[in-house]
C-alpha cells in the first residue's frame, strides 16, 4: 500500500509500504476514506533528524472497516468509523472516567510501530474501543466536519470543557489554529457571551469571527495582554483557552486571565518550566489545566450538531490533497498558505 | 500599646508601639483576644534582614470591636469578632465571587503599613467586609477553634475546596503542619474516603489521624511516591493537596496525583518556576490549583460545626503562651516544639 513517511525535517516522501494486517485479535484494518495533515506535524517537519527517521504520519481519519480481529464485536466489514488520535479500550477504569488519553491499553498512531493514517490502510489496536461508527448513509459534504471528531474539534472542545466554560463566561483563546479556532467554536457551544480571539492571520481569524469569536487582537506579547485588559475592565478573562504550546503563549496565558479564573492549555507544550509561583498562578488562585484531548469521550456530545449540519467544524479544513500529494500538504502548513490539509485516498 | 515585632532572623522582640488609631472612616480598632503565630511566620525568621525590619507580626485573631469609622456598619463597642489574614471589603466584583483574596480594596496586616496581629489591639482596615461577628457568649473553650477560622482552617478548606474533594474521593495531604492537618479534616467532611497523610512528626500526624487521616506516610521523595501509589492500585490519589510551599512538596504532589486528577496548593511557593510540561501535567491530564485562601468565603460554612463542637480544629493550638512570650513562641514552632502557639494577651 502506499503511505507517507517523513524522513527528516522537510522531507516527506509518499512511498510503498507492507500492507497493514491484523496483529492481535483486538486490532482492526480500516481502509482510510478520508485523513489530513495536523498542526502537530509541523515540529518534527522543523526538528526531525535523519537519524530518528524515516517516521510513519497522519493520527486523523474516517475510514471503512476492512477486516476484524477475533475478538472485536459491534463492528464488521463496510462500516463507516472514525477514529480518535488516541487508542483505548473505552473499558478501564480511566476510560470510564472519560480520560481516554490514559488508558494503559492505549497509545499513538504512527508511533511505537503503529502505522500512520496517511496511507491508504490502517491498523487499529483496541478496535472495539477505538472506532465509533458512524452512520452509513452519511452526506459526503459532512465528511471534512466528521473527521475534526478524530481530532481537533474534540480537542478545542477539551479545552473549554476543562476550564468549564459556562454561559455569560468571558473567554480568551490563544492561536488561530485549527484547534483555536474550534476552542472558539466550543466555547461559543457552551455559552460564552465574550470570546476574544489571539491571532494574527486574518483568514483565519475571520473564521474564528464566524465561529462566534466576538473580537480578535492581533497584538502578541505584552501588547497582546494590555489589549485583552482593555476589553475586560482591566482584569482579563475567566478562562484562556491556549491552543499553541510555546512558552510565550504561556506566558501571554498568565497576562489574560482573571483572578480566579483558569488557564486550559490543548497546544502540547514544547517547554517542561514555566512560573507557576505567587506572581503567576498562586497569588491570584489561577488554576492551570489541560493536556491531551480524551476526544472518544466527547463524540457522543458533539456528533448530533455535526449531522444535523449545524454546526460546521471542517470549515477549518481549507484545501483538499491527495495522498501522493502529503509533501506538497505539509509544505502549505508550514507555509501558512493552508490553514488545515484534508487528503483523499 | 505592646506589640510584636521581627527585626531580623531570629530575633523577636515584644515592646511599646503607638496605640492603633482610626485613620480611615472605614477602620475599625479591635482590642486582641486571642492570636497566634503562624507556620509562614517562619519563613521570615529563617532569612529577613536586618535592613528589611522591624516588621510587625500576625494575622489571625480574635477580638472586641473597641472602636469603629463613621463608615463602618454592622458592628459596635463590645462585639466578639474573628477577622480573616485578608481583610477585604466584602463588596467588590471579586468578594462576591468568594475571591477575597483578589479584593482590590483589600490586603493583607502586617505588611504595607498595617500594623500585626500579635499586639494588645490593631487597626483593621474595610472593617465592615472583613470582621465577622461571633455570638456574644461562646464558651471560651471554643475560641482556638473560632481562631482557627482566621487562617489555617479555612486554608485547608480552600485546599479541599479548589480540589473539589466529594464523597468517596481519594486524597493525599502533604505536609504535618496545622494546615496540612485541618486539610485532612477539611477533606474528610467533604467525603474522602482515603484520605492519605504524607508527614514524619508523630504527634501531629497522629492528630491527622485523629481528624481522618487513613493512612500516614513518613517517607519523602521518591519513596513516599512509591508509598502513595502502593497504597493506590499504582496510580496515586485522584486530589492532592499540598500545604508545604517547597519544590520537593510540587514535585511529590506531580508524583502522588492519579491522571486526570488535581494537584492543589495553599502552601505559599517558595519557588517561581517548576515543571508543567508533557511528563508532569500536561500529558496525564493534571489540573495544578490553589491559593491564598479567601477564608472570609468559607466562615459562613464552617461556623456552625466549631459552634457546636462538632469539629475542633482548634487542636493545632497546642501551647498557649502570653503576648511578651511571641518570641519564646517563635522558637518553640522553629524547633518543632509546638505546632501552633495560641497567643493570650
Amino acid at each position: 500500500m502506499r503511505a507517507a513517511f517523513m524522513y527528516e525535517a522537510g522531507d516527506v516522501r509518499v512511498q510503498d509500504a507492507p500492507e497493514a494486517t491484523i496483529q492481535q485479535p483486538t486490532d482492526a484494518i480500516v481502509r482510510i476514506v478520508r485523513s489530513c495533515v495536523c498542526g502537530s506535524d509541523l515540529h518534527p517537519y522543523h526538528s526531525l533528524t535523519s537519524a530518528d527517521g524515516p517516521v510513519p504520519m497522519g493520527h486523523e481519519f474516517l475510514g471503512i472497516v476492512e477486516e476484524t480481529g477475533s475478538e472485536v464485536s459491534g463492528l464488521r466489514r463496510g462500516d463507516l468509523v472514525v477514529s480518535p488520535f488516541a487508542y483505548a479500550d473505552n473499558t478501564c477504569e480511566f476510560c470510564r472516567q472519560g480520560l481516554h488519553t490514559s488508558c494503559p491499553h492505549g497509545g499513538f498512531y504512527a508511533v511505537g510501530g503503529i502505522g500512520g493514517a496517511q496511507a491508504e490502510a490502517i491498523r487499529v489496536p483496541q478496535a472495539e474501543g477505538t472506532l465509533f461508527k458512524l452512520p452509513k448513509d452519511v452526506d459526503e459534504k459532512l465528511l471534512p466536519s466528521l473527521l475534526t471528531l478524530a481530532d481537533v474539534y474534540g480537542t478545542g472542545y477539551h479545552a473549554a470543557k476543562q476550564a468549564r466554560v459556562r454561559p455569560g463566561d468571558s473567554v480568551t483563546v490563544i492561536g488561530d489554529g485549527a484547534v483555536g479556532l474550534l476552542a472558539v467554536l466550543s466555547a461559543k457551544r457552551l455559552g460564552a457571551e465574550r470570546v476574544i480571539l489571539m491571532g494574527r492571520h486574518k483568514t483565519r481569524t475571520d473564521l474564528g469571527l464566524a465561529f462566534g469569536a466576538t473580537d480578535v487582537i492581533a497584538e502578541r506579547g505584552d501588547e497582546g495582554i494590555a489589549k485583552v485588559r482593555e476589553l475586560t475592565g482591566g482584569h482579563g478573562t475567566r478562562a484562556v483557552l491556549e491552543a499553541v504550546g510555546h512558552r510565550p503563549a504561556y506566558d501571554m496565558a498568565i497576562g489574560a486571565v482573571r483572578p480566579g479564573g483558569v488557564i486550559s492549555r490543548v497546544g502540547v507544550p514544547q517547554y517542561e518550566d514555566a512560573p507557576v509561583g505567587f506572581t503567576s498562578l498562586f497569588g491570584p488562585n489561577v488554576t492551570l489545566t489541560g493536556g491531551p484531548a480524551p476526544v472518544r469521550a466527547y463524540i457522543d456530545e458533539l456528533l448530533p450538531a455535526v449531522l444535523a449540519g449545524s454546526v460546521d467544524p471542517g470549515r477549518v479544513l481549507d484545501r483538499t490533497l491527495s495522498l501522493e500529494q502529503v509533501p506538497d500538504a505539509c509544505r502549505a502548513m508550514d507555509q501558512r498558505e493552508a490553514l488545515k490539509v484534508l487528503i483523499t485516498p
